[in-house]
């Protein structure tokens, strides 16, 4: 067995007014959460779960650079796309609805002159191993991905 | 039963270099992704899972705003913090390690005149019903959570 590698990641969040946080990592500049304002917010900034759906994009775009060096499949470009379904009624309070994602689809484009297998290839290990899509298949999101070569 | 009300939310992502990624949502300015050096980033912002935690700390604090209101709990500042957990085998590629977080410590800091037992009770609802504490419960990944009163 190998040895743990074991890091821990640190978020900061301070209330600023209604729905409105102020959060920080690390050294980076802070950035803000809200809602919209018919959830009661000030509309300032991507809602907390919209942040969940940018892990995703980001986590899928570090693990191709990843993977990719390592099976050094050549790549110009990468777009990515998520979108996340959720049913208001869960943070409203109803006990039988699911407050978090029901579904995410994913899409990714990536300009490459590698082949359709080599892609396919790629697909599998990142999602394999990138920590944000275990995370939704841990929790049983269902994650409906389709990558595409542009 | 309630008629559902879903909603979907989007993120896009555009690669720039190595992990480095810019990702937008709705109007918003684009922000940015990346990994630190020893990871092969440009370290130049939040990695993908510290994006993660921001959602736990931002959706908390929402939902101390909407079940707040429901309660009339009276509260004048919030302060969180949220750490993660990685064993970073799991992302390079060790089949027997979970990629995400192993466990995820959250402190949560209210400046209020109420009670103790008020205090618990607005803890309970607000996890009961949060989307993000929701998704890592369902993900089995334990939330050990603090909260108190400063």
């Amino acid at each position: 067995m190998s040895t743990a590698q074991k890091t821990t990641l640190r978020c900061r969040g301070t209330w600023e007014e209604a729905t409105r946080s102020r959060l920080s990592v690390r050294r980076f500049p802070e950035f803000i959460t809200d809602e919209p304002k018919p959830l009661g917010g000030t509309d300032m900034g991507p809602n907390p779960m919209e942040y969940m759906l940018a892990g995703l994009n980001g986590c899928v775009t570090v693990m191709i650079h990843v993977v990719g060096a390592e099976m050094k499949f050549a790549y110009e470009a990468v777009d990515t796309v998520a979108d996340g379904d959720l049913d208001l009624r869960g943070l409203a309070g109803d006990p039988n609805v699911q407050a978090h994602f029901l579904e995410i689809r994913q899409k990714v484009r990536i300009k490459t002159s590698e082949t359709p297998e080599r892609l396919a290839e790629l697909k599998a290990k990142v999602e394999s191993r990138c920590p944000a899509v275990s995370l939704f298949n841990a929790a049983k999101v269902p994650v409906v991905s389709k990558w595409e070569i542009v």
